[in-house]
């Protein structure tokens, strides 16, 4: 990892004995609050605290365009992305609403969206101005997908210093659906039949030609899956590209990410080709509509929480999943112990009953 | 439903029209916020309400003892039921906790503990004590489960005229789900291999024999699954015909019910067969870890919003989604519309691209 200049630690065993320990004294069964009791352990592994602080949390939503949109991916035109990442700033997308829903702070990046953001609110990491047709040749250079990894860590690494415990993922991209496929049929190997989705709802018609679109980009790029610079650089995205960066920006710094949808999850792939150990810091929120995510979520070896047939990005469903996580923090501080439940020597006789 | 003096009236059909015309107008792909969307228009069709209220949430937690535990199908002994029904009205339970986290209220109820509870908490609606051992004959009379469907019934009536809006369903009670399974297989007619799970978590060995006591018990009593208060009275529960006529009571007065898992979903198949058009104002909220839970949903129509290999019951999972159907109000009410997205001019442009 010397290129991006991190080290991800591994997970404190011991906090997580603890916690377990812990969790295994409460008055339930143990085990029985399933995930709840999984994400309480991981984030005392993650931070090596028993009563680990989550309060503070932050989305980070990247845009950027794709020059494939021009190919007809989408059903909504390219310049929908600057118009959206406005609204997001503005405080009017879905990700806002369920943002101030979980008590967190949204902040947009923009990655490479076409043409300028005139708004104090957007956070300026533009590499370029979109990336390039991928059917024509690589989306960006090397050197620019290196850049767009390394300005996601330095936006991670930045929000946590300002105070932030737990971050999410979000994006906006028209057309970054099929960079997501491209770059998942190239680490899995599946066809792209089986990794194409509708993304934000094209029709029959559209998904085929989507199909046919992404093997031919796979095919005519061939990138090498080993290496995780060159898959963003032919097949990728510059919002991809952030994402993967903040992602292994938080690992890195022991803070836990919560993971959205389909184009989050393709970049939590690109960041674990860049580091296996990222995969410790990573909580799956929901399992999208979109073909092709679940394939994503077995190979990082994640699980969702949420199954809502959900579809949209923007990071909607990475902050839905924050209830979730403050709660495993609030069971593990708040719940009683067995032997607290009445006097100790009754429950000595129950439990040898 | 003459006996249980109770209407419940259909779903308004133009509020939930103009509901999903409104979630069509907002920034996002039509239905690609899927079950948060599915949820609001559900709300819409259950209230009447283009903004439906449910800001003043209460579980119900429902306990009972049940003979059957003599039998050794749980890893608790029976007195556990009114231990933690004094931990759960003192504020120590996990659904407390959760409850909390949610805003909610936790009512809790003794449909028929062993023994009186000495607690000014508690609200008491006791049938009796415990049911008898089913394996040796009925659980109770037809008389005693209509008794507690009508208790369960007003107490959901008092609730709602206390103000709730939201209420979700919970229980303790150590055995009920073997209960739960004897019911399953009445309504089902599965054998009990499909739907005899481990409960709070009893190894292969007391399994199978739970497995043969479940068999033996709906070979021995063969209720007859179209009469409701028959199958309660011989292989019920206490508790679970209390929830029965809570949600019953709930879907009388128009107010959306959140069940919880394995047992309260029994207990919403119960009602179901009271009267069918009870489903269409339950909301579902997890996807047990119990065996044969999916199968139960599948039955009822309804999907479950969170997969967290949950199995404690209490009303947890039904708290943890109280957060969820708030989000999709607040989707409704906060977010904004396409065009609202920036001015009209240029959407129309953006549109007919």
């Amino acid at each position: 990892m010397s290129k991006l200049e991190i080290s991800i630690p591994p997970l404190n065993q011991k906090a997580m004995d603890m916690a377990r320990e812990r969790l295994d004294s409460l008055a339930k069964p143990p085990g029985s609050l399933g995930v709840l009791e999984e994400v309480a352990v991981r984030l005392s592994g993650i931070t090596g605290e028993s009563f680990p602080a989550v309060e503070n949390k932050t989305i980070i939503v990247m845009a950027g365009d794709h020059g494939i949109a021009s190919e007809g991916v989408s059903r909504y035109p390219q310049h929908l992305t600057r118009l959206m990442v406005h609204t997001i700033i503005s405080g009017g997308g879905a990700v806002n609403v369920l943002a101030r829903h979980a008590g967190a702070r949204v902040l947009v990046v923009d990655m490479g969206v076409m043409g300028r953001i005139d708004h104090p609110g957007i956070l300026d990491c533009k590499v370029r101005d979109g990336t390039a047709n991928m059917l024509l040749g690589p989306a960006m250079s090397e050197e620019e997908a290196l850049r767009a990894v390394k300005a996601g860590r330095d936006v991670a690494w930045s929000v946590i210093d300002q105070g932030t415990n737990l971050i999410g993922t979000g994006e906006m991209g028209i057309g970054n659906t099929t960079a997501s496929s491209a770059i998942l049929s190239v680490f899995s190997g599946y066809p792209p039949e089986m990794v194409v989705g509708r993304g934000t709802g094209c029709d029959d018609e559209q998904l085929h030609s989507k199909q046919a679109l992404v093997k031919k980009v796979v095919e005519m790029h061939r990138p090498d899956p080993r290496n995780p610079l060159e898959v963003l650089a032919r097949v990728g995205g510059l919002e991809i590209a952030g994402l993967a960066g903040c992602i292994l920006g938080a690992a890195s710094r022991q803070v836990p990410v919560v993971i959205d949808g389909y184009i989050s999850t393709a970049a939590a792939l690109v960041a674990s080709r860049f580091d296996d150990r990222v995969r410790d810091y990573i909580l799956a929120s929901h399992l999208s509509e979109e073909t092709g995510h679940q394939i994503m979520l077995d190979m990082l070896g994640v699980k969702p929480m949420l199954h809502m047939s959900m579809r949209l990005g923007e990071g909607t469903g990475a902050a839905l999943a924050f209830h979730l996580i403050d709660a495993s923090t609030r069971i593990q501080q708040e719940m009683w112990k067995l032997d607290e439940v009445t006097n100790p020597g009754l429950m000595g006789e129950i439990l040898n009953d």
